[in-house]
């Protein structure tokens, strides 16, 4: 198989990685926003995030992208100290103005708000614009859970991925997430962007010298290449249903970008609207009781997870993972183990630390 | 390319296609429905659903379905005179009660309901329990359109898709929809299955003599085939994006069974709980101008609609065709001109007129 991870879980790190404890990657994470000017509060909420992202495996939305987050405060492109508020509300929907800030901040506010509309009303909704990068969709698809609630987020996104039939980057890669409670089980998370695959996963698997599918990505003349290094547009999800990818890809876009703020990623042009600048997202969070008791429903999630997972296997494979569940069983086990790590992503933080003078923990 | 017009768009009828003309089909479904004991508003509604799936070219879930349909009416499985009624609602959801009814006059209600409460806050979401089919789940999701909502609409399903890594029908191929205004554009319409293909669309493809993708369906053997008559299991929507694919179907899973009823699709067994009989549903409708004014909201739809459509294209792909743009096409077209459908088609409709000595309009 071209694509690591598909049916496999690795615990293990590589020869490339090496072994960060999670405590001292939240320390360091926390030091460095402190470090770029960023309040207290906040860069607490920035560690506990991105470090959640690292422990569940997502690196190319965890700390990896820390050092970039800080570059754009360093450079002015996003606001240290905002002023996150809700602008708007009604009994079912939000609207926040993330004043300039890292997009996880604003998020976090959001889906609060999503929370509480749900708890009064059933369901609730909430836009953000003025936001940046959010960094991974379940931080906040997640949030809902505890409350008996599912969970949905979206954002927008650079430009990146070809509609089906054409070979220009004119769509967004929307990094989206939906969760759903379970009850013995690990909740179902999906974790995805609304292309074939993250950039940050064609990344890493440059860094980690591995091939993509043939239908992933085309080159600069629009053929099909699996060479992540001649990656230069993202195909739609779905391979030959690539219908169906271009239009949830649209939906994504239409969630995210034209409903909080008129402004489609499909049309956004130039460094202002790049995936890092005045972005805008999505949520949403719908209560599970009013339909039927709580217990109810996780029973049957547990049920639909453990039917699904021992159905019949194609060969060689030794195991059906429910979406999400790799991602709980790393958490599990490199919580207490640490996280593997790999090297150049280890260094671009201490390089950080060290343009900051802050003190790295395993050094 | 082995699959029929996912790049072209064909309106006039094939050797096996002879032309119906909309308002012919419309007396003789109305008639049908009729024939076998529907009350006349309830069949008046049927036939306005089914023809307008045939106008917009969706004919497996059009009046293809309609002989399938009165045998269960006449079968004592599905209720010809049912007292559909909503049996909870809070400010922004709504549970409606088929009492055995076409899945249609349910979905119908709850779509009306979802409407009423986005109207009041925003957003309103509503299931339905105890329904049958409901066929083309566009017929909901566009109901929003006219009153500036986003529209969405999942069914529960018959058991036919094999989850990512697996050979067993143990998932279901949820009919679903999402539809969006726009301005001078049509709408965005997502119309689709949440597997690889509808299996009635793998029903079509066999009527027709044309083969399928091969990462569409695996045979009884669990080998890949691009024969219809070798189908057996279908393959998750997504190809080598099959964890998506698969993870998506069981986020249908959860909100059009285990949230309604407390039952997946994936642990339903036996004919009681087959496709049509015991169906669920959940529909959701999103106010738009709580965020932004409707007239920039559309505006935004046609410049995303209009980006998408002029971008650079493939090699033999003379145009990119937005979701639901063909449907579109083909209604405006075929409302005036007759709807070309499949000769076996038009015969399974003249049997059952026969059967129940109903008058053919074109005979």
């Amino acid at each position: 198989m071209a694509v690591d991870g598909e049916h496999v879980l690795r615990l293990e790190p590589t020869e490339d990685e090496v072994v960060i404890q999670v405590e001292d990657l939240h320390r360091l994470a926390r030091r460095l926003y402190g470090g770029a000017g960023v309040p207290e509060g906040d860069a607490e909420l920035m560690a506990d995030l991105q470090v959640e992202t690292d422990v569940r495996g997502v690196h190319s939305h965890g700390t990896r992208a820390l050092p970039g987050y800080i570059r754009r405060i360093l450079g002015g492109h996003t606001n240290p100290k905002p002023e996150v508020r809700v602008i708007k509300e009604g009994p079912s929907y939000a609207m926040v103005d993330g004043d300039g800030c890292m997009g996880h901040l604003a998020s976090v506010r959001a889906m609060q708000k999503a929370i509480g509309k749900a708890n009064e009303t059933g369901v609730g909704i909430a836009s953000v614009i003025h936001s940046r990068h959010y960094g991974a969709a379940a931080c906040y698809a997640t949030m809902p859970l505890e409350h008996g609630m599912i969970g949905f987020a979206v954002s927008s996104s650079s430009k990146g991925v070809a509609p089906f039939g054409g070979t220009e980057r004119v769509m967004g890669n929307h990094g989206l997430a939906h969760a759903v409670p379970a009850g013995e089980e690990y909740p179902l998370v999906l974790d995805m962007a609304s292309g074939v695959s993250a950039w940050g996963r064609v990344g890493t698997m440059r860094m980690y010298g591995k091939k993509l599918h043939m239908d992933w990505v085309l080159d600069e003349d629009g053929n099909p290449t699996d060479d992540p290094h001649q990656a230069h547009v993202l195909l739609p999800a779905g391979g030959s249903n690539g219908p169906k990818g271009s239009a949830y890809n649209l939906l994504m876009d239409v969630l995210s970008g034209i409903l909080p703020m008129g402004l489609a990623t499909v049309n956004r042009v130039g460094e202002e609207f790049a995936g890092q600048q005045n972005a805008s997202q999505f949520f949403q969070a719908i209560k599970v009781d009013n339909f039927i008791p709580l217990e109810e429903f996780t029973a049957e999630m547990d049920r639909m997870i453990q039917t699904v997972r021992n159905s019949r296997r194609k060969d060689g494979v030794d195991r059906i993972y429910l979406p999400g569940e790799m991602e709980w069983l790393k958490k599990e086990a490199w919580s207490k183990s640490g996280i593997p790590m790999h090297k150049r992503h280890v260094g671009s933080l201490e390089d950080m630390a060290d343009e900051l003078g802050v003190e790295v923990p395993w050094r």
